[in-house]
């Protein structure tokens, strides 16, 4: 990417081990990520082009000669984020916060280094079925992602859940609420495919009005209280302030939108007065792996729906827009 | 008070039973609190005066017809805020959201007018020994308020705790602290007095330093990890500025001081990026007494160390005086 609404594919030379813990890893599939649409709508126009992508499954091909427990031919799933595993803050789950961490850039791409490969890089079984492959592409980071929002959010059985955003997300972290056993789920979004498929995952009831409307409809169903958890999945502000909106007295508002703000109401009048909680940050994916594998595994789960297009590496322009455009939740990349 | 340093001692006429719930309460002690130096500084003059003082012990003199389970002549502690103990928040030890809840004020004085007498007030035994009465006063608020945030903050063994801010509040939230098991207390404050007060109550380690130098201090003794739980009791932006500094990846900032701000920092380069939780408010001191009195009550601990004056009535502006000015932590008043 090269500036806003500026991505070009480019041949560049493939990446070589350059510390004893890289692996380089052949992109099986690869992704768009809602969150590569901030950039996509505001990076500023450069010289040199910023690699994008950071979802990916891909075959090992290389391997430093520090890196454990991995071996050229394995498939894995590399988080978001890179992580050694063994620092103060991995092994609490607080991948995204290890000493030796980093976000991934380049994914989209036909091959990645991969550093800290020993902690960061994920096996499953070489002889997967191909049509698992979607699925497991989201434990990469928007499943993961939905369901840190979840997880710091404290879901629970009895928790009413709001969930703002309707994008991949959004939708997951629908998922997640319902997996974490919550009774009401209700998704504020207005696609409508979108949002029939957050009620396939479990969205009890939808609001598509935003703003002032959109919080008065989220009270009226929750008998004027708001709810006990919201899950934040856009990062502006406008969804913020609905978060602040929607939150019932005593209640968690956990974001993984990455945040396009700074500064936002956290005073008497809006988080302090009603004993409002604010969490959430950058999902540690790697944390949530082995949870969530089997049930893709076995097919109970089927996360991978988010993806609603496909395209080569030479097409992922053409993705961008389609995404940007709202015409795709959610672009595969096939190299 | 008519507005900023501007506080009077004046004749009104006795609280009379205005609604079937409420109780008139003699005043047997009362104190001034840290956050009514908040508008000690800031009210704008006025021609009416408010009542000041929301922390009270007293004798119940009069009963609206609606009260159960108080009779005249019971001593009781009234928290700081009302609540009627049964609607959807009570339940949940978030009486501070009651639906009939609201904030004293007025407990300066000989007597009070209690709303939602039933739900509010504590009966202790009415021949408790005087010596305790200045540690009963404090489940009033700021014992309780202290409480709050090491529960919000979900201290516990192995937590390391920063507490910012040496007044009463702050001083309590460090005995809360060791109470609740927390190895390493850093309390950040710089009145020596004080300080030494809170090593009494639990604090390991006293930083006196300030702004970046303070979180330097802290980073420091943390192993460059910052601390898992920071109880902020200040309320003022440069406080809330310290708990951003030194907080853990991953840790909790417990707010109770009253935020004298409403916009704050709390985008990827504060609080998101590093998975930091924002919690607290109002403390619903109504939840804690039973848990808390009866240490106080068998001398276990002693939180009334923190009045280190007394005042009559006729002195109460004296006593706004000494605390404004420091002279004072926390100032008794005997009506």
């Amino acid at each position: 990417m090269y500036g806003a609404g500026d991505v070009r594919v480019e041949n560049v030379p493939d990446p070589v081990i350059e510390h004893p813990t890289d692996a380089i890893v052949r992109t099986v599939v690869s992704c768009i990520c809602g969150s590569d649409l901030h950039p996509y709508h505001s990076k500023p126009t450069a010289d040199h082009a910023t690699p994008m992508g950071h979802e990916f499954i891909g075959v090992v091909e290389d391997l430093g000669p520090d890196v454990t427990g991995r071996s050229p031919g394995d498939l894995v799933i590399a988080p978001f984020a890179r992580s050694d595993g063994t620092c103060s803050y991995c092994p609490e789950g607080l991948h995204t916060s290890c000493v030796h961490g980093g976000f991934f850039s380049g994914a989209q791409a036909e091959a990645v280094r991969v550093p800290q490969a020993s902690g960061t890089l994920v096996r499953i079984p070489a002889d997967v079925d191909e049509a698992l492959l979607p699925s497991l592409l989201t434990l990469s980071d928007v499943y993961g992602t939905g369901y840190h929002a979840a997880v710091r959010g404290r879901v629970t059985d009895g928790r009413t859940v709001v969930v703002i955003g309707d994008g991949a997300v959004g939708l997951l972290a629908v998922l997640s609420a319902k997996q974490l056993g919550a009774p009401r789920i209700i998704l504020m979004g207005r696609h409508t495919d979108r949002t029939d498929l957050g009620r396939d995952f479990g969205a009890t009831d939808v609001v598509a009005a935003r703003g002032a409307d959109g919080i008065a409809a989220v009270r009226e169903l929750t008998g004027g209280q708001g709810a006990h958890v919201v899950l934040e999945a856009v990062g502006l502000m406008p969804a913020y302030e609905q978060a602040i909106g929607v939150i019932r007295p005593g209640g968690t508002i956990s974001r993984v939108g990455v945040p396009q703000y700074e500064q936002a109401p956290v005073g008497f009048g809006s988080l302090f007065g009603p004993n409002a909680t604010l969490t959430g940050g950058p999902a540690p994916v790697r944390a949530y792996i082995d949870r969530l594998l089997p049930a893709v595994m076995d097919g109970t789960v089927d996360p991978g729906r988010v993806f609603d297009s496909t395209v080569t590496l030479d097409q992922v322009p053409d993705g961008y827009r389609a995404m940007d455009e709202r015409k795709s939740l959610k672009v595969l990349v096939r190299p």
